[in-house]
Parts: C-alpha cells; sequence; structure tokens
C-alpha cells in the first residue's frame, strides 16, 4: 500500500455550478437558507449529482487503546474503552441512540484495543496490537503498523460502499486518544501543545499539564517531520486515527462526503490531507468541539463547522447531530419548488 | 379575552432536578453533550416529566399582509405572501419539505391574508381583515383586532393539543412583516431603529433606509408604551405577530416546548413575553438569523440559539431544522445507559 492508493477524484465544479443555478430559482429569497445553500452545492461537486439523495446512512466507530495512558492523562482507566465498545454494540451508549435516530448503520472496529472483545453483532476484529506503546517513551506503532491502520479504514469503507453509502459518519473511542490526537495535529499542524491540549473526558489542571507534557515529550522524542504523514501517525498516533484517516480516504475515492466529528476525528483529518490534499473537498464539518484547539485545526483545514454547542463526546456524536442538516438540506435542495413550478412572484429589482 | 388567560404553569424545578441528576449517571464523561444535556433538562422542567417524549411535532405558520408595504420595504411584492401560502400546502416550500422530512403535521393558517385563498387541506381561515393597514400613516389594527389576533392563535393551538403535541414549530409568511417586527421589537425592547431593522428577504441600501424610516415614523406616530403590549402590537403589529404570539402563551399553559425561529416570531416572542413573563422558560431559540438586530432580541429575551448558519428565511424552516436537535436531545436522555446499566467503570477521581 503506498501514498498512490489515494486517487481521490476532484470536486465536480459542473455539478457545483448547476446545484447553485438551481439555488437561485427555488421559492426562497436568493442566499436566505445560508449554510444550508452552501452545504447543498457541496453535496453536488462531491458526487456530481446535481440532485444528490442521501439514503444510505453509516456511522463507523474506531476503537483503540493509547500507552501514553500511562502518563497519567485521563480521567478514566483503559478498561473504558473495551466496555464503551460494548455499550456502543448494547444500543446504550450516545451514538448508539443517535444511530437509531437518524437511521444509520452503525459499525464498531476493533483497531487495537487493549483486551479482547467477545464476537458482536456490528463489531468487526481488526486489532493491530493491543493499544499502541506510550509515544512518550518510543515510537507509537511501527510505519507497517501505520500503513495497517490506514488500510483497516480503506476496507471497512469499501464493504461499506458495497451495501450503498451516501455519507459517512466517523466516530472513534479510545481512552487517551486526545493526547495522541493533540500530538499529531501539532506535528501536522505545527501548534505549540499549549494551543491544541484540551481537557479531554475532563481532566483537572495537573492532569492538563500532564497531558501538555507528554505531548511535548513525545514531540521531542520523535521529531516528526509534517512532510511524513506515515512517521507523524507511526510516532505519535493511534490505531483508530489512522483507521478514521484510511476511511476518509476511501470515501472520498467514491465521492463519499464525509462528516468529520470532533477533536479526534479532526486530527484524522489533518493527516488524511496530508496525504492526499483534494480529500479535504469531501469533508464536512460537523461541530465545534469545546476541545480547546479544536477550531484551530479546523481553520487549518479550511472547514467552517455547521454546529457549536459545547460537545466534547466524540463517538461520532457530533457528527451524527449534523447529519440531520445535511440530510435537511439535500432534501430542501431536491424538493423545494423552482419559482415557475410555484407560480410564485420574483424579487422587483 | 384579557390577560388573565395567560395562566403560564411554573417551570418543574422538581422534574429538572431529576432530569439533571440522570444526565450525570449517563454513559458521557458530565457535561460531554454541552447544549444538549441543557435542552433535556429544559424539557424536562417545561413538561413536568422527567424523560419527555417528542412524539407529536406541529409546525403552524401564521400568514397575513402589512399595509407598511406602500412605503417600499420589501424587495418582493405583496401578492407573494398569499402565492407563498398556496406553495406552502402543495408542498413546494422549504417548510413543508421541512415538515416532510420532520415527521411533522403541517397547518398555515391565515390570518390576515390581503387576497382571498382557496379552500386547501391544511389551511384554516382565520382572517382578521385583508393585511394590516400602513402603520407610518395610522395604526395597524384596532386593539380588539390585537386580541383577535392572539385568540386565533390560542384556538389553533388548542385544536393541535387536542390532537397530541409534544412541541410546536411556529413560523409566519407575510411581504413586509420584517418592518413590523422590527418595529415591535423597538417598541418592546427599547432599541433604536438602525440596530434592528434589516435587509429582510434582501432589500438593497435605499430600501434599508426606507425601512428604518418607516419604523421610525410609526414610532413616532403612535409612540406605543412598552407596558401595554396590545397597544404595540395594534399601533405597528401585524396579524401573524398576534397571532404566534398568541400561540406561544397557549402552547406554555399546556406545557409545551415553543422552538422559536428568526426575527419575525422573536418579535412574537417578545410580546408573549410582556404579556406573561413566564413563558419564556418554555421557549427554546432555534437560531441566530442573518438579520441584523436578531441577535440583541433574543439576549433580551435571555435566550441563546442552538443553530448559527446564516438563515433567513423565515416559514419557521430555522425552527424546523432545530427540531431534530430537540428530539436527539430527548432520545439521548431517555434512552442513553448509565454506567451502572452498562458496567462501564466511572471517572477515577
Amino acid at each position: 500500500m503506498s501514498n498512490a492508493k489515494f486517487v481521490i477524484p476532484p470536486f465536480d465544479q459542473q455539478a457545483a455550478e448547476a446545484a447553485r443555478a438551481r439555488q437561485a430559482q427555488l421559492t426562497k429569497p436568493a442566499g436566505s437558507l445560508g449554510r444550508l445553500e452552501e452545504l447543498a452545492v457541496q453535496l453536488a461537486g462531491i458526487t456530481g449529482k446535481v440532485t444528490p439523495e442521501i439514503l444510505h446512512k453509516s456511522i463507523i466507530i474506531m476503537a483503540a487503546d493509547h500507552g501514553v495512558t500511562a502518563e497519567g492523562v485521563s480521567a478514566y482507566p483503559s478498561e473504558v474503552t473495551a466496555q464503551m465498545v460494548l455499550n456502543f454494540l448494547r444500543g446504550g451508549a450516545a451514538i448508539s441512540v443517535l444511530a437509531r435516530f437518524t437511521g444509520s448503520r452503525l459499525t464498531v472496529v476493533d483497531v487495537g484495543v487493549a483486551s479482547d472483545l467477545p464476537d458482536a453483532n456490528g463489531l468487526l476484529k481488526r486489532k493491530i496490537a493491543a493499544g499502541t506503546r506510550n509515544m512518550v517513551q518510543e515510537p507509537a506503532m511501527t510505519r507497517e503498523q501505520a500503513w495497517q491502520a490506514l488500510e483497516v479504514g480503506v476496507e471497512v469503507v469499501e464493504e461499506e460502499v458495497e451495501q450503498g453509502l451516501d455519507i459517512l459518519v466517523l466516530g472513534e473511542m479510545g481512552i487517551g486518544n486526545t493526547t495522541a490526537a493533540a500530538a499529531v495535529a501539532c506535528a501536522l499542524g505545527g501548534f505549540r501543545a499549549e494551543e491544541i491540549v484540551g481537557r479531554g473526558t475532563g481532566v483537572d489542571e495537573a492532569g492538563w499539564q500532564r497531558k501538555v507534557q507528554a505531548v511535548k515529550r513525545a514531540l521531542a522524542r520523535a521529531n516528526p517531520d509534517p512532510e511524513d504523514p506515515i512517521g507523524v501517525l507511526a510516532e505519535v498516533g493511534g490505531f483508530e486515527i489512522g483507521g478514521l484517516a484510511g476511511a476518509m480516504l476511501a470515501a472520498a475515492s467514491h465521492r463519499v462526503p464525509v462528516l468529520v466529528d470532533g477533536f479526534i476525528a479532526t486530527s484524522a483529518a489533518m493527516l488524511a490531507a496530508a496525504l492526499a490534499p483534494e480529500v479535504r473537498h469531501y469533508f464536512i464539518a460537523a461541530h465545534r468541539s469545546e476541545e480547546q484547539g479544536h477550531g484551530q485545526m479546523l481553520a487549518f483545514l479550511g472547514l467552517r463547522p455547521l454546529l457549536d454547542l459545547g460537545l466534547r463526546l466524540g463517538e461520532g456524536s457530533g457528527a451524527a447531530l449534523a447529519l440531520p442538516l445535511v440530510e435537511a438540506a439535500a432534501q430542501l435542495h431536491a424538493h423545494m419548488a423552482t419559482f415557475a413550478e410555484a407560480g410564485v412572484a420574483e424579487r422587483e429589482d
């Protein structure tokens, strides 16, 4: 597997222009649907269809553990990763509720959970290792494992595409992964740890200091090259971050829009964009997370979030919450009447 | 009909507290669902139920015309009000699409459209007059008509409550009504016309100046007393604004939450709150409109909008777009597992 695999089709400017022209004919003052008009145009450019439909919706959660938890960076023990995976599958987690609410398929991928998980419907076992190593002390994974993580994401999305896929909602679970995501963002975006590291699931001031120090020490040890995204992933990343990046690239290669969730998913989006910059046209930023630094990461990618609701849960929950807005944008675009169809007078100037 | 009719039950603090306690037990870091947690607590306080369900959803559009269009305040001719009502009923308008998308009942009320409308499914004919008079020259309506407008809103909601109603989405249609709404907001909130008047459906600079002048001249002529909300409605309001205010008060009297749409609906919310201040607990602000001044009106009411998407369409479209967020908040609150139920470890501190 090499970079050559990530062939992203260009954004379809012709479909986008036709969608923009259609928007101007719908029975509303021009521009009055704001961001929803932009979304409709983006969906057209992504899919190459002037009035794309969103019928098949899939939520994929990548789960993995993190050796960096040895540095005391999380308010929760690592066991919670596996416990929450079971909670996702049994229907009790936020993303489980939102999958039902939005009528989306839900798949959880064990790409590197520390403990063994039982077989279960909706669980794909693609474990690369039982968690990463502690990035403060050594590379989180080998380069080969980094490629494997991307490959898992690609394969999972290929399976979804075969079932029909009009939009991809991506999320993650992994105690310690805001620390890895912050390190990835700093390595790729040139940010300082203090600007990016946040409170994650809710560490106190001392915990925040430990997170900042862990990120700084890992980056000082590895000195990763931002021009070598696989090296960044291997040195300071996580299996789920790699899996998400691979999933994003695979979705884009099939002209499927990707709803980017919060802090961790956005670090994966930075990784995917470092591997294939055109993937950014396929991103829809769901929300601005409460997690410090997320806004800067979105700005680095040129993304404007749809929601700003103080969310900081992960699991793809923010992306799932934004999904109805994207669906509404597509429905309005496809099903509103034009001025001519409705016999409504246009503006007088 | 008198103020005494608007008996709003108090916000149920006990149910709200129980909902807050439940939120702390759900399998997520405390507070990580941000505004959605606040929404769940508010819904509990409104309904008096710890885990309220949103099954019956209704969108009511109040439509009326405005004599102030004689001042050249709109980019569209008055005929568009009736044309758009027909578009709502035939399914081609934004709110028609959103009603289908959200599974909501849609009712359009002619509370003062200038022309006669044909009978149609989903249309309630409650015309008080064929549009208001020009508020720049004379009172927009009589005090009796102002009471009638409120009464229309009350009656329509009473009918909805009989069918089952868990949340009310309110919208409006009326060429010229951003001018009336701005005048109502200035009269009740003490704002200056220049801060509140916006571009509406898209007037140019000269049109904006005409709107500002129309609001100023109407307010100078009428000098309405903010302590007399019926007088404000009669002097510078609109039939749909009164109808919306009545609908809000009726919904609150039945412990039904109200999704407040944009600029015009928020002027009606100010009117309702002037009549019965406790109604504010029943409001959920859907979005911050692109229309200038809307943010100040929301702040005056102490409301924080859920969405900020550059919308300025009206029709209840922003409220309908926020509806899935409110539903998701209720679903998450009712259906997520607790830590104990899921066997997930709680935080370590």
